[in-house]
Parts: structure tokens; sequence; C-alpha cells
């Protein structure tokens, strides 16, 4: 290789092994393990993303989806990213420099929300709720009253406090107000009731990996009519390219003008988790989800652990643990992956120490895999 | 299931069949088919984001990714997206609201380096060429006088067009100007000789999907030591949440510090990939290309074809091949695909009906897709 014209360096040129990860049960707060059926999609020879088939298949997503999220928009896609990607493509899309936009935080994700709004110029505004909370409707108004909101963004399912927030009145308020509502749905989609055309929902996303049981890659955004109509009004370019859905709805809309290339085998897989949930029936997928986490909250109490959550706002798909006095709560999480293979995680912000988070979502949501998680910790704890 | 205090409606609850496409050779520009290595590494079972044996798979991606742009720069990662995100990442971390930014359009990716480098604020100066051709060092320095930019953008490898970006000589010229250099690589990262080290590149993108014979769905990125010191010191927040390299960083940083939830199978598929590259090697795979690419044009010339760019600045990952007159290029393509399985595409701007744009990336340069496509040509040319 002497006569080479270039001088190539092998510094980082390391020898990797065969792919190989422990057996991992994914029992925290997202990805959940995926089901098999989607991992053998993923693995399907590629199309093109312009070839007739994988049309075809887009349409297909895109109506599997309308009907997890029990609604009729015609802008309901996959965002090519994760979840976060979601989240910002329903602020950069909705909200135009200087409107307010008026965010419930009572967890991590609302301050996330806050942050990506600011970027896009909105003026943040912030009602605050001590993590594990929801807001009630008197509370909502009220804040509508004193801020006047162009969008009202609020997270239904709080992954990093396991409280779900009612949304029911919520959408009149909004529309009274004359404000966009805006929800994060990334620990709920497939797993908890979500009806978001009755409950007038004018913006939503999601992420892939947590009830759907795919892999994370993909993050579901659906903008209902009033929120279009603010797109397609917006005096400014959104200011993300990448996710500006007036160019992005081109593509999955009946143009197909080409954007960027989507992520052909994690719609593969994604088409394949949808088709689980058309197949099973969302009815049938809540209860179970409900049934799995009653078994899980029942086992808890058994062994005196409580949780974080008041039972009437506890999301079925994630539940924060409260650790009791005096257990290291990090070295218990770490005891369960290193020697049962099994993941829980940390509490964040506010609840960091405090608890633990466990998922029992879309595949993951069965009855074994509560008895594995409460057996191995009640060993772990000495409460077996 | 009368008793459901739900009302659930059924109508988008479609009934797809089993996943099936057809068996495409993907000889167009990207996706290219992926390795069947890299398709098996992706229905491996999932680990969290943050699991130990993720941490080092990431690593190794880091590694294998810095081997295969030679480059030692630290802020080396795949961006959770597909080639357009890392674009989008190049701009949003390197740009100030009013930098100038010079931009070298000589084809499609250009204009869309503009239009993104616009949204975040960029005093955006473009240098334009017929498509098809380049700029030489003469030209880009009486621009650099001219404009004076904080960055110059140059696409090395011109997916629109087929062309190659000599790029010798830029990076003192940028130092000399006290400028970024920023370039897209999405076509010719692993195919293509590229020496971001050497050539003194400050910025660059690339895709999975294209020479790396990954599925798209990561976009990888590098910053070196001028870009990320100018990111440290930056006066605003990045503009775009998701692909802000100051929060982004520490995720694939020592610190590992929750930001987005990665896409875990596309790396296990983008690692495997990477892998593959280094398992050939740089020397050897870029004269894989290259003996492919001849072959193919060997082949053109025989069959009384020509193609659209100069033999020198030709991408051996991409060719255009001019339409011959009276030929209806777009019922070629058709044919192609319905009659062959073969993909190729159709020109796109100032090539649209023009050219057709033939594809030999990664594991799908190799003969025996040469003498398909040729002989499926020809046949439909009737010049067999």
């Amino acid at each position: 290789m002497n006569d080479s014209p270039y001088s190539i360096s092998d510094a980082h040129r390391i020898e990797a092994s065969q792919l190989d990860v422990p057996p991992r049960l994914l029992l925290g707060p997202g990805p959940s393990n995926a089901h098999p059926r989607v991992l053998q999609a993923l693995s399907m020879r590629q199309v093109g993303h312009l070839d007739p088939a994988f049309i075809e298949l887009m349409n297909e997503v895109q109506e599997l989806l309308r009907y997890a999220w029990q609604t009729d928009n015609q802008l309901t896609i996959p965002v090519s990213g994760t979840g976060s990607a979601a989240m910002e493509a329903s602020l950069a899309n909705t909200v135009e420099p200087g409107d307010a936009v008026l965010i419930g935080v009572n967890g991590y994700f609302g301050n996330r929300l806050a942050d990506m709004a600011g970027r896009y110029g909105a003026d943040v505004r912030c009602i605050n709720k001590p993590w594990g909370q929801v807001f009630d409707l008197d509370e909502l108004r009220a804040a509508m009253i004193e801020h006047r909101p162009a969008v009202l963004a609020l997270v239904h399912a709080e992954t990093s406090t396991g409280a779900r927030q009612p949304l029911e009145g919520v959408g009149d308020l909004c529309r009274e107000f004359d404000c966009l509502l805006l929800i994060d749905t990334v620990t709920s989609l497939g797993g908890v009731p979500l009806l978001l055309d009755e409950w007038q929902v004018d913006v939503a996303y999601s992420g892939s990996q947590k009830c759907l049981s795919c892999p994370p890659g993909l993050a579901p955004l659906t903008l209902g009519p009033r929120a279009v109509k603010k797109l397609q009004n917006r005096k400014n370019k959104v200011a993300n390219w990448y996710l500006d859905m007036t160019l992005v709805s081109k593509y999955w809309g009946s143009e197909r003008t080409y954007h960027h290339t989507a992520p052909i085998n994690m719609n593969y897989g994604f088409r394949e988790a949808l088709r689980l949930v058309a197949e099973e029936g969302l009815e049938a997928r809540w209860a179970r989800h409900q049934a799995t986490a009653e078994l899980f909250w029942d086992g808890l109490a058994e062994m005196g652990l409580s949780c974080h959550v008041e039972r009437q706002y506890r999301l079925p798909s994630l539940t924060t643990v409260a650790i009791p006095e005096g257990v290291d709560g990090k070295a218990v999480a770490g005891r369960l992956l290193r020697e049962y293979n099994i993941e829980i995680a940390a509490g964040l912000g506010e609840l960091g120490g405090k608890v633990w988070r466990v998922g029992l979502m879309g595949f993951n949501s069965r009855r074994e895999n509560v008895v594995v998680l409460l057996g191995a910790l009640g060993e772990v704890l000495g409460r077996g």
C-alpha cells in the first residue's frame, strides 16, 4: 500500500467485537423492550424513500397513528427523530416570536418545554406545581385569565413523576380563550386513555419507545385544524428547517415532495408497532396497562412500599415508587441491573434520590414482568 | 365492551398486512442497500440509553467514526436524525445571528445550506456555479476577500450533481481569513477520499445511508477545536434545542448526562456499518468505489452515453448520466423500477429532465451491480 497517495491514520481504527448486549428487561421510563415482531420488521430489506411501496407504507403509518391517538387530523406523522424532536417541532411550528406560551410545569418535561419555547422567541409563562401533582381546571382558568396565552402546553403523562394530567374540559377552556392546546403524550400514547379529538387537543407529540414498544428513533406529531391554520398564516418561516411542517407535510401529504430521507427501517418497525395496537384494540390495551399497573401497586403495598402519586392521578405506564428511609436508591437500581438484568430508573430533579421510576409499557406491560420485578426488588431490599 | 367509559372510533383502525416490500436494488442517490450484517444488527434486543453496555457502544461508534473521517475531533457523534438534521446542526451550532456565511452553491444542497443558515440569522452570501462544476481556489479566495465570512460552507460531494469539490488548500485559506470551514460529506464519507484533519476542516456532517450502507436515521457530525471554541463562546443559546451540541455533547461526552433518548437500534446498525469500514480499511474501500465507478463509466461510454461531470471532478459514489436527446428519462427510470426492481433517480433543479443520478455506494459498489444496471438500461434504451 506504499504507493497510496493518501496518508491514512489507523489511530482510531479499533477492533470492535461482534455486537452483543445483555438481555435487559427494560422497566425504566423508556425505552421499553420492543415487541419481537417490531425488531423483526426493522431488519427488512430497504426500499427508497420515494418508492411507491414506501409511500403506501407511509399512508398506513399515518392511518394507524390516527387510530392510536383517536384523531382525524390530516397532519399526523412520525417525525424523523426521537420524542424530544417532536416536542420541539410542536413548538417550532405553532409559536411565533412574541407569543405568550403558558406552560404547566409539574415535572422535568414541563421545564424542557419552557426551555424550547424560549428558543423560538416565546414569551414564556409558567405555572408550577410540586412534582407528582396535577393542575385542576380552576387553576388553569385563573392562569389563562392572567396570561392570555396563544398556546397552553401541558404534559399529559409526566415521565419524570408518573402523574396523569386530566384533560377533560381543558379543550373548551382553550377555545374560550382562543388559545391552542398542546400536550405531551410521550408516555401515554398506546397505553393510557387518550382521545385527542374528543378532548379538542390542537397539537400533540409522543415517542416510539414507550407504550408503543418500538425502539427510539421516531416521534409522532399531530396538528389539528386550528394549529394548521396558524402554521399557514405565520409571518415568519419556521425557525427550524428539519422540523418545518410546511415542508415536511409536503412529503407526508399528497405531493410527496422530497424534504429529507425518511428513516426507512425505523418506519418498518413503527408500522409493526402500530399494527399491534390496532390488532389488540385501544380498549383492551388500555385495560391491560391498568390491570398490570394495579397488580404492581398491590405488590408494592404488600412489601410496605408506597407510590409517590395519588392513586387517581397515577399513570399505569409509569410509577414513581417512594424510596424507603435509609435505603440507597441508586445502589438498589444498580444491583437490579447487574444481578437481575432489570432496568429501573432513579428520580430526576425534585424527585432525585426520593423515588424509583418503574415503567410497565406496551409489550412490557405483562404479569410476569411484575412478578419478576417484585421478586427481585424484594430480594435486594430484604423484604422478599 | 359496552360498559367502556370511552367512545373509541375505529375509523382509522385499518387492517394492514404483514410487512413486505419489493427486492429493490437501490442505485439512486441514496439510501443505498444496507449491508446484511447491518440489517441483522438492527434487530438485536435493546438496552437502555444510559446502560453501561450502550455507553461502551457509543464510545466505539465515536472512535470508528473518527477513523472513517480521519479526524481526532473529540466532538464526533451521530446526530439522532437523518443527514439534513446534521446539516442543520452544523449551522445551528456554529453560526451566530449576524454572522456572514459564505456558501458555495453548485447544486441542490448548497441552496439548502443557504435556506438553513438564513433561519439561524446568518447574513447569507452565495457564490454560484452551474450545477456539475466546482469552485477553484482563486474563486474562493476572491469571494473570501469580498465577503469576509465567519463560515465558509462547501459541498464536498454534491448528491444532486455528482461533482466532487476539491478541498486541498481551502483549509489554509480559511485560517488566513479566520473563518470556519464547514463541509457536506453526505455522499463521500466511507466511499471517497476524505481527510478531515489533513484538510483542516472545522465542521463536517454526513448521513448513514449512503457510502456507509446503514439505513437512514443517523447523521454523523464532527466539530473541530476551532468550531468548539466558537460554540463555547456563543453570546446566545443555540436556537435549536434538539441539535444544541452544548447539551448533546454532554450525553456523548464523559458526563453522560441525559439529553434525549438515543435511537438504540439505529446505533447498533451504525456501529456495524462503521465496523465494516474499519475491517475493509479506508484505502481499499476508496479504491473499490473508484474501480466500480470506472467500470460503470466505461460501460456507459460503450453504450454511447455520457456523464454530466468532467472526469477529474466526478464522484465515484454518484454519477449523473446525461439523458440522450429524445429519451423520456422519467419513463426509463420507471421501467427500471417496475420491470427490474432497480432504483435510479431523476435529476433535481437545474438538472431536472437532463440527467439520471446513479449511486454506487458502500455495499452496493460491486461489479455485479454495474453489470445488471448496464444490462437493464441497455434493454430499456434498446442499446443492449
